[in-house]
């Protein structure tokens, strides 16, 4: 099983000298094998910042980055996964891309995918983020997150920037991983359509002035009401860390200070939900059923 | 140690016959003891059941679970804990009430808490959940989730309950267990402010015709419009699961089926955010700064 024919093409192929060369495939049974290692040792933030490539566990979220362009690197596939034609369509297009194709027997899959019930496919493309030019590049309202922690909260945050139709996703400062698995998952696919950026602390700072639109600070202290706050666009609505929210330093540049109101026992709104609201109403007049 | 004046008491105790008999307290130092064993067990959903017992984790969260008045079974303390003069008056509160007081080695408190950091405080309260009857006891906007999958979900939702000023949530029929660790956490001690109610679904079809309230469901087929929609108070919001939405039988039910406008190129928002947004969006004109 290595001849290309064998696999069905998803996009027609340019009979062009920049085609790039189509992948090797391969079958691994034995989970000792060194690249399943290496695909293993992504589940670590460490070896992705190394390597420059992180995992999209399942065919749906590979399928989703293929669409949108991301460079792959490898597809695990587990035996007989190719039997199923979008899979199959998948898997061929990934090789048309010069990815390595890994046909892995089911110990190899639970490896690779870390669960019970292994995914029948394992995706590992190369890692894309943006600086703060993107914030730029793509006008309208980003969302800012400082200091993130959680890497569910992150990724809910970019699956429903995607479904409010923000123009992007900015981290500020030292925030979890977004190549991380569980944020990746948590975005169900979102990842690959929202414009990414990251930026230091002190290079936000610096670039603060710099931007055009309004800078717009959700704050315990706040005294705007969000329901009455409009900043047109762009804008950059930033959100602080789960436990302590904005800090003093990113506060200050703020041009409005913005609150949610509540009500009942709770002190606080998980920081995900929070940014939904914030964007829901932040875009309510520009949103259409 | 097992003079009840070494515990000092953070309510008065009343003189009174119907005062609750001070709790027993011992020491635990051996992961086998059946009393351990025991309270391990209630990490399954079965062992809850059975029991009527769950568990919350952290001494913030056995302080809120006391101070909303839930009848607490026993509280786990690490060796050294009481030191800490606000643990301490938990333990008191919590002994007064009758609960057995444990102090545990850390073995045993890794064994309890199944982390690798274990919580300083594992309370194992009683169970309360409500029936339908508790909708109309606490007037006001009820968030009703129809066979919710995810914990996290579940407590994030009841988190937002609070948050907003909902009146209560209601899970209609077959959800994640609400008593579970992972959705008790997540609510960050809301569990214990929020009523709570639980029925069938064949229950729930039956009681509908008896609320006087307007129930609104949200539905990808919605037609309404939840930037418009007002249907007052009391109502009830109800939500579909996960993956599938409203069932047929309950969105039938729904006097209104409404959406929140999406853009971009997900599919949909996240479960706990739909809610956080609708109910932000119904309550709106009800919610101070």
């Amino acid at each position: 099983m290595t001849r290309r024919d064998d696999i069905p093409e998803a996009t027609p192929v340019r009979p062009t000298a920049d085609l790039p060369k189509a992948g090797a495939f391969e079958k691994i049974s034995a989970v000792s094998n060194p690249k399943i290692k290496h695909i293993r040792a992504l589940q670590m933030r460490k070896y992705r910042a190394e390597t420059g490539l992180f995992i999209a566990e399942g065919v749906k979220l590979a399928a989703d980055a293929l669409k949108a362009g991301w460079p792959v690197d490898t597809l695990v596939l587990a035996l007989g996964a190719m039997e199923h034609p979008f899979t199959a369509r998948v898997a061929a297009t990934a090789r048309a891309r010069g990815a390595t194709i890994i046909e892995a027997n089911a110990p190899v899959m639970e490896k690779v995918s870390r669960r019970e019930n292994p995914q029948t496919v394992v995706g590992v493309f190369k890692q894309r983020i943006a600086g703060l030019d993107a914030v730029a590049k793509h006008p309208g309202l980003w969302v800012g997150l400082e200091a993130v922690r959680d890497p569910g909260n992150l990724g809910t945050v970019i699956r429903t920037a995607d479904a409010l139709g923000a123009a992007g996703v900015l981290l500020v400062g030292e925030t979890t991983d977004p190549f991380g698995l569980e944020a990746v998952r948590a975005t169900m696919g979102s990842f690959f359509h929202v414009p990414l950026a990251r930026a230091s602390v002190d290079a936000f700072l610096a670039w603060r002035p710099s931007f055009r639109g309004a800078v717009v600070g959700t704050h315990l202290s706040g005294t705007n009401d969000i329901r009455t706050a409009d900043f047109g666009e762009p804008a950059l609505l930033m959100m602080g860390n789960e436990q302590a929210g904005l800090s003093d330093a990113v506060a200050t540049v703020c041009d409005a200070l913005v609150k949610i109101p509540m009500a009942g026992e709770a002190d606080s709104l998980n920081l995900a939900i929070s940014t939904g609201i914030a964007l829901f109403e932040l875009r309510r007049n520009r949103l259409t059923l």
